[in-house]
């Protein structure tokens, strides 16, 4: 009988251990300085996008920025979408349009400025403007070094241009924080 | 008199004009869309160093956080300091190393760890812990993207490792930003 207490122990210790190993949130088990290339990269749903956190809340514990590496290919784009943040943007490679609508007083996002984006340019959205993100060359990937504040990320979706700012869909976690969101929550029991 | 008066009002007006057109700081009179090469660049009295804002505070309006470009030359390196925000580095080009304190609990900072620094690698420091960037590669430039949070920087300075966190030295507005800073003061004037 105790022989098979010390092999239950044991396994239970092992399989604790795997699952630590095996986390993809390593909040506080990474080195210091990281290889941007060896961090995990998906599409999380959105096809055509590659994304990267390199320096995330949930994944790495950070508390008042969060830093994306994020490719779209020729004709993609980000939902229309606001945040409560600051959001800064450095666009590394390509081009495309950045859609703005500053009106955030009104009821609805309205008809949005368009801005032309380009390599080596910057830019920022105000604090819950709407907005959208298009690489709107069909030649070339467009990336773009994004810079939050306040992270983890809530963003209200907007269906189209015209939908009250009350019908705008919340989606929290957002897509790369799914994951570790439910990780945390895991921690927590 | 009246001609006289209208003349001495017109002198004021563009007077007035050229003052505003010839500030560095210009927080709202910027398009959103900005070439980062035609950007501010300089060393701010610190030799081998190029500096510029990408996004700022006292620069740009920003409120949460800030983004510098920055290139050391071989061999040159910042103070030993610390601040009480994050911040993030995302290596764009050459090697160095980092020199971290990571005992912020003592009464100086004391023999820091070093970290090897490379291009496409991404590290953060944490709140508070006294740091030096050094670019000790003696064949190249490192370049740098700096994010920090809770701008603008106040920095506490040390002249080496062993000073106490009592004696470091505060500087403020750090060199960058002194001449906005004069500029948003008067402002208030």
């Amino acid at each position: 009988m105790a022989e098979l207490t010390v092999i239950l122990y044991m396994l239970t210790i092992s399989l604790f251990t795997a699952t630590v190993s095996a986390s993809p949130c390593p909040a506080n088990g990474l080195p210091l300085v990281r290889n941007i290339s060896e961090l995990p990269q998906d599409n999380y749903g959105r096809p055509g996008l590659s994304h990267i956190t390199i320096a995330g809340s949930l994944m790495h514990g950070l508390k008042e920025v969060e830093i994306w590496l994020q490719t779209f290919a020729p004709g993609t784009r980000t939902p229309i979408h606001r945040h409560s943040c600051e959001e800064v943007f450095v666009v590394l490679k390509g081009s495309g349009t950045l859609y703005l609508a500053s009106n955030s007083h009104a009821k609805s996002p309205g008809k949005p400025e368009e801005f032309r984006i380009f390599s080596n340019s910057t830019f920022f959205v105000p604090v819950n403007d709407a907005h959208q993100l298009w690489n709107t060359n069909e030649e070339e990937d467009l990336q773009v070094l994004v810079i939050i504040s306040r992270p983890p990320i809530k963003i209200f979706m907007y269906d189209d241009w015209l939908v009250p700012h009350t019908a705008a869909k919340l989606k929290f976690p957002y897509l790369w924080d799914e994951q570790c969101y439910q990780s945390t929550l895991k921690d927590e029991l």
